[in-house]
């Protein structure tokens, strides 16, 4: 089955709301086993709307339409669509009882306009709308499924989930399940990871395997459709264990994971504590790891040595160390590493330095970082990074190559995790 | 002239990411006085761009693409316009430069698949792309205007304000100029202002007064139309003054100030130095002010107190103190600002503590956060939030309440600002 989606609302042409309701229609419609093939935003025009109906007629089985269904004169949608379809409008009674009772509740008045949301397309079955007034609708003609929901996603979600899904499921006959499992790196760029597993990506159909990019890491993106959700796990498993073969080492999490969540639950089931030292990203790191509740146990706080006197003064980094090396430097970052740690006596200590930019810092090329990771009583790791991003974007990298060298810490120090 | 925003990417149809593209350049095409009727999102599919493009021909004048000038396989509109409109790609010198720099800089390998980044449309005009590899292009064919932008946001957003909208300001043959000012509030939210600015809002027409708000702040947006910018900033000048007269209390900047610029911008002015020590935040209130070049000679540094034996570890707070008021209180957070003021011999301390969530903090509820501002040696003032967000909402509009109040201390003592 096709889909497509058409919202309706001058506002979003103005750029005054974005279209979430097309993104979430999208993602729960995947995981029902149906392909959205288009999303259509037009404005509240009775004409363009009855053209972009025309268009979807031509290209999609089922065309869901959120927003117009108000009260006020914009609110064309229903209207719209009975003229396509040459259906009638007629007053649905229960929705007609709720929104008088709405009006009684909220000791409001009710006016004409109002009565009109209780117009329904004559043979539609109604979908309950429990956060607003105006109902939703579901109707076949001509082989095509129409579904017109609220635009308030507040209203058009619950709908969505309660009353549209099982519509369609109990009236699609597709018995499809579609299951997805996200591989999520780091310290890999999209071309570079895309050249290691061209053949996987050349050769998989099911399950689709689908490189993405956002500003600083990338996932593959594994989409096996199947009868059951336990036979589309089984024809991901294989796959994902040949990338894990190429290219595993870049994985950090799966799904949901973050950086920082991955890195949290590490500390956390390990019962490790950890300690902060950081100049360039001036807290980024703390702030980031600290996204996570509970983190409380494992981050015992660290210190922004932003200036190079809060290094000696904060953190006794001696001079002499800063005027042979300076301060961006493999031997900064981890002195502040062992200085943090024995600071606040946590297990693992981070030390964070280098040239931000825009301008080169103490004779260090812009986008130059190192950081130290301290365990316990070991000897201090280094890594050296050279960004090329603006400075906040080296800043935000520098704290997640961080977090991301923990989580490669402790798992090769705790390979049962 | 009509618009159409085509956006190109299978993730947008499966609903992993929103099509935030759409909204932006809606909302800057308004500005410019460009009409958008219709916003489409077609997937990583040549044929179905083909007949995408084909019904945009049809309907508008101006087509503007996002997405897919990317490195990977399935990376197609530069190539499918290409065939549609009947014009070479050729490789874009400058381009092809600035992504071998790229890659020198950063020690990574260049595969083939990023050459192809370099390929523009023959005869087209290139759109630089200063935070990413994939150059923009525009091209005029049969009187139709394409513009092809690259998908990720941060890449997109700068190329279309500094690169599109001049090409198309310029070869509209539209003689009229646009100028804006953008009035930024805190700590006033949409309705209340609104309401306040209702007089304006209704009677304004050039310049239009267009309230925005996004999670955390609002803005005024005022957008004159003149035959001159000097004209046009005369239209605005006397209607900003009148929402200054109204609600100028919650102005903190105009245009691209951002609450950590025009604190950076005031603190580095009148040559004061910071520190603050962050609980519930983390470090995030030093992270953003640290967005801001140069603030390393007015930012010392300072201290995550995570846990409650950091606060007296690190800071000496008592545990008297601790014991009698609390950590989230009134009593710790001046404690904080002042501890760490002497700790780091700045001028200002700050102190945040707080419930950040999803659980009540020692006996406070989710949401409670106190901030301590110590000035110099003057009595430390203290502030009081009730947050309503999730975990990191809170967090982060705590930290930018810490540097609306920094604003606020700085332009009441030193007015000359």
């Amino acid at each position: 089955m096709k889909a497509e989606i058409i919202a309706v609302g001058s506002e979003l042409l103005l750029g005054q709301i974005t279209n979430t309701n097309a993104a979430f229609i999208s993602a729960r419609l995947a995981e029902a086993g149906v392909d959205v093939y288009y999303h259509t935003v037009v404005g509240d025009n009775p004409n363009r709307l009855d053209e972009a109906i025309t268009i979807a007629q031509n290209r999609a089985d089922l065309i869901i339409f959120s927003g117009g269904l108000g009260p006020t004169k914009d609110d064309l949608t229903k209207e719209t669509i009975a003229k396509k379809l040459g259906v009638a409008l007629e007053s649905d009674n229960d929705a007609l009882i709720s929104i008088e009772a709405y009006f009684k509740r909220t000791g409001r008045t009710m006016t004409d306009n109002n009565k009109k949301q209780a117009l329904v397309l004559s043979g539609s079955t109604v979908l309950a709308n429990n956060h607003g007034m105006a109902p939703g609708m579901a109707i076949k003609k001509n082989g095509k499924c129409y579904i017109l929901l609220p635009g308030p996603p507040h209203e058009m979600q619950p709908m969505f989930e309660k009353e549209a899904i099982p519509y369609l499921l109990g009236t699609s006959g597709n018995k499809e399940v579609i299951v997805s499992r996200v591989l999520k790196f780091y310290g890999i760029g999209e071309a570079e990871l895309e050249y290691r597993v061209q053949s996987i990506l050349d050769s998989q159909t099911n399950p689709t395997v689908a490189p993405l990019a956002s500003p600083d890491s990338v996932i593959l993106r594994l989409t096996s459709k199947a009868e059951s959700v336990e036979a589309a796990h089984k024809l991901i498993t294989p796959v994902e264990s040949e990338i894990r073969s190429l290219v595993g080492q870049f994985i950090y999490g799966i799904d949901e994971d973050s950086l920082s969540s991955k890195a949290a639950e590490l500390l956390l089931r390990n019962g490790l504590t950890i300690a902060a030292a950081e100049s360039l990203t001036a807290g980024l790191f703390m702030a980031e790891l600290a996204d996570e509740p509970g983190i409380s146990s494992s981050l015992k706080g660290g210190v922004v040595v932003y200036d190079e006197n809060a290094k000696k003064e904060q953190l006794d980094i001696p001079g002499s160390l800063l005027d042979e090396y300076g301060v961006v430097s493999s031997e900064c970052a981890a002195a502040l590493a062992r200085s943090v740690k024995r600071k606040f006596s946590s297990d693992i200590g981070i030390g964070l330095t280098g040239a931000a930019g825009p301008d080169p810092h103490d004779g260090k090329p812009v986008g130059t970082v190192w950081i130290g990771i301290a365990y316990k009583d070991d000897e201090v790791k280094t890594y050296k990074l050279d960004l090329s991003g603006s400075r906040n974007a080296n800043r935000k990298r520098a704290a997640r190559f961080a977090l991301y060298y923990v989580i490669k810490e402790l798992k090769s120090r705790l390979p049962e995790n």
